[in-house]
Order: C-alpha cells, then structure tokens, then sequence
C-alpha cells in the first residue's frame, strides 16, 4: 500500500495560476510562494458576493482513537461536487509542527483525499505559523522588557502575568519554566512557560479578524495581567499592536493550494479547538465563499465543541450561515463508542455498534438545536460490514436524518460522488436560518449552563473557588458579554475522558475562567488541558528525511 | 528629509520576473515569494561559470558608534557598476528581527542605497530565519524528550549540554532560564537559555554548507553534551539532522530580490559575526558568481573580523577567491577613533582624523596579508570638509592602496561611479591569489596566535585555566584541524572595546573556547559576547504600525 505521500507524489500537480484560474482571480493579483502555493490578497474578499453561496460545515462525532476523518470527508466530499458539476473549494486550517514531529503526523488528509504539495503544507507553509509566534513572542518579550525598565514601567505585577510565550513544537520541557535568571541586566526572574503556537491568542484573533483595522484592534486587546496597583493591562498600553499587526502582514492572507484532484483548497489559520474556536480564518471562508458556489469546511474536535464554537463564536460575529452540516461517523469509531477494543475494531461487532450509536444519536440532537441542515456520512473502512452498514442507515432514518456513505481514503472524489450528490440537495433545498444555541448578551452562567445541558447532556454545572474568583474577574473587567468557548475534553460528550457514547446524569466542572479579551471570548476550564505537547519516545522527525535533490520522504 | 521607508516606497519596483531575467534564469525555475521575492533553485549553480568572475568583498574599519556604512557601499557599488555597464549583483545578509524591534533598525541599507521590498525583507522575508529556528528548537526539544526518555535514553547528562534554544528576537529574559519544571512529565529540570536565531550553529552551518547531502552532514556533525560515562553526543546520535534538513528545504535557497535601481540582490543567510563567520551563505555566493559578472558581498563588523572569517573560512571551504576588497571607512568613524566625541562628528576635526586613521593603516595592512587587490572606500558626508578628505587621499597614496570617494546614502548608484570604475579597474587588472593567514592543520594555539599577532597586533595571548581545559577537550574529540573563528569585540582591534584607533603591546585573553563541529569550527572566547540581546526602554516596535491596506510605517 502507499504512503500518504508517495500517493501525494504519484499525481502530477498544477501550476498554482492553473487553480487560480479556476476560482477566476486575475493572475496579477495573485501572490504566488513557489510554484505550487499562492496567498490571495484581502481585497478579493467581495462581501456582496457571499450571498446566496453554499457553506457547509463537516462535523464529526466525539473523537476517537480510531479516527473520524473529518479531514479527508471535507477534501473527499468537494472532489466529489466539483465532478457532479458544482464549482467547490475546500477551506481548511493549517497543521502545526508539533504533530508532524511527534505522533499524529500532517493534516493534509490521506490517501486519495489529500491537499498538496504536503511537504509544504506541512513543514512552514507560507510561514503564517512563524509569523503568529512571532507577533505573540513580541508582546511577551515587551512585557518583560517593561518590567525590567527603571524609566518606562507601566508598573506590572510579574506575579499577575498570564501572557506566556509560544513555539510551534511539541516540547514538554518548555511547558514550565523560570526565566530571568542571570542577574540584574538579563530581566526579573518569573515563573511563565511556552504553549504550542496553535494555542497563542494571536492565532485565534488571526482566525476572527476582518482585516488590518480589526486585527490590530483585538491585538490591542489582549489582556496580559495587572499593574501592582491592580489596574488591568492590556497589549495595546505597551504600544504593541501596531508592530504585531505588522508582523502579520501576509498570514492575514488567505492560501491556495489544490486538492490531489486539482480542486481548489483555501488553508489558513489553525486555531486549537479547546481553547480556541478550532476552526480556519473568517477571511479565508469568506474569500471561499466570494470565489465559489460551494465551500466545505471543517471545525476541529466533535459536534459539541467544534461545531458549537463554528456556530456560536464565527458564524455569529461573522454573519455566516451555514446551507448543511455534515456529521461524519465511522462503524469502527462507533464501535469503540459502545465498548470494543481499539484493537478489535476490524471485527464484525453489531452489539458494540447498537450501543454506541447513542453517541451519533446525540449528536445528531444537536445538530437540530442548531436550525440547520443537517447530512450523515459514514465514512467507509474496508473491514465495515454491509449488516453493520445496513443498521447505521435504518438508525438515521429513524433520527429523520438523510444519510450517505463514502470511501474518500482509498477512492477519492469517486468515493463521494453520492455523498456529494445529497450534500448539494439538502444545500440547494435548504430554508433553515441557522440559529446560535445563546445570545451573546446572556450572562456568563447562563451561556455555560445552556451549552453543558443542552448540548453535552449534562444534569448540572459546578463551579470551583477558583471558577467563581475568575468569574469576578471577568465582570470587573466589562468582559462578560462575550461569547463562551468552552475547553473540554473532546474524547466525551462530559468533560471525564472515560465516558464514552451518550453519557448522562453528570455534572459539568468549570475550575477556571481564563480571559481571551482580544480574541473576544471567554474560556471556561473543565478539564486539564495541554497547551505544550510533548514527543513521545520515538518522535516521528526521527524517520524524515531529506535527499540530495531535495525528496522529502518520512511525512505523513 | 525622506525616512529610508519613504524611499523605498517612492520607487517603482520591478516584477521579480525582470530581475530574473536580467540574471538569465528561465522564468519557470524561479520560486516566486509574492510579486517581488524569488527563491532560487540549486540547480542554477553552476561551478564552471564561476572561474573568471569578479568577486568583490567590501570590508571596513573597526566600527564604531558613528556608523561605516558596508551595506550602503555594497549596494551602491552595485548600482555604480551597473551604470558603467557591467553586469553586478549584490549579495547579502538576511536582517534579523531582534534589531528591527529593539534599535538598530533593519539592515537594507539606506537612503538611496537600499534593497526592497524592505519591509519585506526586515520582516520574516521568505521565512528562513523561521525555518532555522525551527531545526535549531527540533533539535532541542530531540534532546530534552531523550533525558526524559525512559525507553530510548542516551544516557545524556543534563549538566553537560550546550545545546540552547534560540528565537528571532530581542528578549533578555530568556537568557538564562530554568526548564523542565511541574514535575515528573513536564522533563527534568536543568539551566538552559535562549539564543537569537542568527546566533545559531544551524544559521552557520547552511551559510557553509554545499548542498543537503552537505548540510545534512553538517548538522548531524553538532556536539551536543556528554553522557553520564563521558562519551560525547552529536545530532546525529539522536537521529535529529534528517528533519532538521527537511525543515531547511527552502531555507537552503538563496532569495532575490532588486536594488533601488533594480539591480538583482541575492540575500541570504545571517550568521553573527562574533561567534560566526558574518557573511552570507556560500550557496548565495556561488549563485551570485554563477549568474553575473560582478558579486558584491560584505562581511560583518571590521577587516580584522569579518573579513578574516570570510577568507580564513569562507573562501577556504569554497574555494572562492577575492579579486578585490574594499574597505570602507568615513571621515566620522576615523575621528571618533582619534578621540573626537560621538556628538562632535560634524565638525571639522583634522587632528583627531590625523590620530585615528591609524586605525584604518592598521585595516590596510591587514589586506596585504592575504595576497588580496586592495582599495579603500570613503563613505562621504555632507559634514566631511575638503582638507578632511584631501587628508585621506594622501594617506592612501602613502599607503599604496587606491582609494575613492563614494556618496551612496544621498546619491545611490550616481554617487559611486568613480567608485566603481576604480573597483572594475583593480578587479580586471588583479593578478593576487588570495592566500589564507594560517593553515587548518596547524595547531589551535599556532592559528590564534597567527590571527591575534598579525591581524589584531597583539603582542601575547594569554589563556584562562577554564579555556586551557577547553582547548583540551577540542583535541580529544579531534577536533583541533577545523579553522577558528575568534569572538572578539568588533569595537578595537584589541579584545578591549575602549582601545580605539590602533592599540599597541596588548594581551589578547583567551576565556573559553566553544565547539562549533556542525559548522565546522572552533570559537576561541576573548571577552563577553551579547547573543542574545535585550530592548531599549522605548523599543522600535512601539513606532511600526500597519494601515487597513496593509501598508506598514516606522520601519528604518
């Protein structure tokens, strides 16, 4: 069988304008990075061109270790519209290094369902990554820079600092550290640490942003902690947003790439999806769905968390309307939902399968809370079953829910030609107006007790000391109507790991309220969560390679 | 007067496609980076077109705080050559972001002397820096994940590893700092810091490598530490260099870019000049030398510096060979070696001019050394009065060494025609074949002592028991036949930076000396040196901003 990216390779890419050409851009206008890569300049964005064009979300049930493929789906199912004759793009985030070096590998999809060139999209992209991590490490070295200043103080309290700095790298060792050691010339020692660059809150306002005046706006925002005095601080008294912005110059932009298919792929930003809105840039759905009819899209995690912060966070502050949702399932996920092993999930297993359906089967409940249009896809494996099949297609129909089955890994667009047939109906015949779960203006409780009930099926929310003392914060700093983004364990519909299906009768935990004031939303804490991987004993960068015509072999 | 932004932004810029085609290079093997960045494939370089070309390096006097101007002269020369019709590129370091934000500014030149985009190029540019970075933090984060191992463990002491990690940017607070706090699996804690990237053996090593096969032989050549048993501990063993040079597959391109004047620019690469050897990446050069007939280039800080490393290491490893060496120097920067106040440049001062041109006698001396065609350059001001200039001609004259005046800051290309038709002339006419000041096989002590003695003038050198224990283990590795590139304050010819002018009857004391096996050198320490520096009280960021359009301000 090939690899990822030797089929990635097998296939003869097109020239960047080719793909350009497509989705009509002036070649001009385009600003290519190599042959095979171009960022699109904000000015194509046509707001009034939005109208009317179809956006599709692809969803997924709750995550697990047997993988969904949300990913492959979303470049699957746009392959399979562009050959029933819809014009599609597919609008991705952007993979983070720290996988690619460690265990998961890319996000550039797999088998005949992938974006390419993969080696790039991979490693550094058009370098939007850098560029964040840069933009956030300016504020951080600003912040110490100011602290350790006799003549310019703001006055910060080093103890209240919560701004840290961030790598794009899974790096344990970073995750707490003491910096300003060495004596007086080299700043005040301080506790702080290193996050993974995906989790810097200059990626998630990256991803919210309209343009360059917005942009600057939230990074102005940014709250970093409080003077000795108590009074808060935000980027904008450092005077940072302006070189900050600056540094974001071209990641704003928007990039082209092309499906193994030569379809259109729009890939940029990529935001974590438990502390952040997990999905790409507000600009470059826009730019999607200003340059085609159709745009797939993807939100990271299961519905509960991905698809609500798609809903409730982006759509809203954006005024995007999504035409269908698509909610992938797999039997062998499902499977491992109702009890069987990671290790048996190829066997025939139709009593593991009834029972953990109940997953899909929520979130199939949450989907309608949305007012929208909602489409499974059980994404096929060659060890699925026509019985087992057979019984996810009856239990859709019982959930009135239409219901298609794909084979995008080994297949590509042939795979999802059906798929893509009952996407571009219930997209064409849709009249559902999406509605958010909460109004904004809601207190803060009351938009994290809507959430937890409605949507994971929780009986009760609890909140810590902890939570409650933050929860002041938030009201004494003016931020409480914001929305909510919620950072829970995606594994559950609860935030313990271990329940797996439908869980019921739990309460949800709130242990913290942290503050994402530029990116505009609130994040309650439910669960520990890891902002700084770490590689595992054989880190995957020890089998890449580079030959002398420089061949990347080792990626996947 | 015109900020270096506004004069950047006043010129019509050239489509990346005409500079290429100026150089030659079939449009469809250029890798554009946007409308007015290309990288350049390997393939281009041809070492058979390289014999017979003019390689010019433009040298200076001991720095001082008045400024020499090696860039503006680099660049200007070029425009002179061009305007006298022969064909030149300039080729040149790639600019960091630390000075960008902190004092310093970028380093694209000036007035009507520089290269563009700057904006561009002072910020990310084609993301090299990102991506040395990035191999640089892998290699790190490699090492860390393999004290923690507890399966794969190499036995590495914690105590003894040099290896640090670096970022683009002008944060003293990571200097020194603590990691692998928060217990069992967040690491083990040990003392460690931060580098800034153009610090980093990766920078030095792709600035000295050939080609991958080169490079990634080179990085997995990089001494780490020891084990708990003594056994020393390269990349390699750590099977780190594949991804790393994966990491580097663009990086290892050099960028082109245009002058002011639209004159190609190759730019890349940007190791420091202490620690490093200064200039830019072979690679560049040879593609330089490949595609035109005149290459430019600089090395950083002064003669005894900069272009010692150049031709000691550089030219050695590469086999290039100068066929003439500009040194650069000003009426101001001489004066203030003669004792006159950095406030009191402007005025005339022959007296002090008269005593601190023993530093540029000293400079020109320094040439002769190498076998190398010499001519001096000076960088004129509106301030420098006739008597002061008439003085210098006289000087060269009884120094034997040509010598003219150039005024590139206000003049661009039109102040350095006679500059250039001196250059062209002395480069056609020379006849010298560069020879190194040592050979590699010597002895470490023998080819310090060659250096301190001949170049600097040191009467002794001195070495601490700390660097005696050094130098002993750079014998047990077998290390001692690799060139040494001398860290030593750029401010005198000394390792003293108060003895301005041309200091006599000094001791040069060796401190430490650094392995560098990756790179393929030693560092012999001979005083404090800054690789990671701090921001000024009012940093330069604060002033950048970026507008709705994306049109960036308070760069310099």
């Amino acid at each position: 069988m090939k690899t990822d990216i030797e089929i990635a390779n097998s296939i003869e890419i097109k020239p960047i304008y080719e793909i350009a050409d497509k989705l009509g851009i002036d070649r001009d206008l385009l600003e290519p990075y190599g042959r095979y890569k171009a960022k699109l300049p904000l000015s194509l964005i046509d707001k009034s061109k939005i109208d009317g064009k179809k956006l599709i979300l692809v969803s997924a049930i709750s995550p697990t270790p047997a993988g969904e493929g949300k990913t492959t789906i979303s470049i699957g199912l746009t392959e399979g519209l562009n050959r029933i004759g819809k014009q599609a793009t597919v609008v991705l985030r952007e993979p983070s290094l720290g996988p690619v070096f460690g265990i998961k590998g890319g996000a550039t999809g797999g088998g005949y369902s992938q974006v390419v060139p993969m080696e790039d999209i991979n490693l550094h992209f058009t370098g939007d990554f850098g560029a964040i991590e840069k933009a956030h490490n300016l504020l951080s070295a600003l912040i110490d820079n100011n602290i350790q200043s006799k003549t310019h103080s703001l006055n910060i309290d080093p103890r209240t600092v919560t701004w840290k700095r961030v790598m794009d790298m899974n790096d344990r060792s970073l995750r707490h550290i003491i910096v300003g050691l060495g004596g007086t010339s080299a700043g005040i020692p301080r506790e702080t640490g290193f996050d993974i660059t995906a989790a810097s809150e200059v990626m998630a306002i990256l991803c919210l942003s309209d343009d360059f005046e917005d942009l600057k706006n939230r990074l102005g925002n940014i709250f970093i902690g409080y003077t000795f005095d108590k009074k808060p601080i935000y980027a904008r008294d450092l005077h940072a947003h302006g070189a900050m912005a600056a540094l974001l110059k071209d990641a704003i932009k928007p990039n082209l790439v092309q499906t193994l298919e030569g379809n259109p792929a729009i890939i940029h930003g990529g935001p974590f999806a438990n502390i952040a809105q997990g999905t790409n840039s507000i600009i470059a759905t826009r730019m999607g769905l200003t340059l085609s009819d159709y745009v797939v899209t993807e939100a990271g995690f299961g519905f509960d968390l991905g698809a609500e912060k798609f809903f409730d966070i982006k759509c809203v502050k954006a005024g995007l309307k999504p035409t269908a949702v698509v909610m992938v399932a797999t039997v062998r996920a499902l499977k491992y939902h109702g009890g069987a092993k990671l290790d048996q999930l190829k066997e025939p297993n139709l009593e593991a399968l009834k029972k953990g359906v109940a997953n899909l089967e929520k979130q199939v409940e949450n989907m309608k809370k949305f007012n929208i249009c909602p489409v499974v896809a059980i994404n096929k494996f060659i060890t699925d079953t026509d019985e087992e099949i057979a019984f996810l297609a009856e239990k859709c129909k019982e959930l009135d829910v239409p219901m298609e089955v794909a084979e995008v890994w080994a297949k590509g667009g042939e795979g999802a030609e059906n798929l893509a047939r009952l996407v571009a109906k219930v997209a064409e015949q849709c009249t559902c107006n999406m509605k958010p779960l909460y109004d904004w203006e809601w207190s803060v409780e009351k938009k994290i007790e809507t959430i937890a009930k409605e949507l994971y099926g929780a009986a009760a929310i609890d909140y810590t000391a902890e939570a409650k003392s933050d929860l002041k914060k938030v009201m004494d700093l003016g931020l409480d109507k914001l929305p909510v983004c919620i950072a829970k364990t995606q594994k559950s519909l609860s935030d313990n790991p271990k329940l797996l299906g439908r869980p019921k009768d739990f309460v949800v935990t709130v242990r913290q309220i942290e503050i994402a004031s530029g990116a505009g939303f609130i994040i309650p804490i439910t669960g520990s969560i890891m902002r700084m991987p770490g590689l595992p004993d054989i880190p995957a960068a020890e089998k890449i390679d580079i030959d002398n015509n420089g061949k990347i072999t080792g990626l996947f």
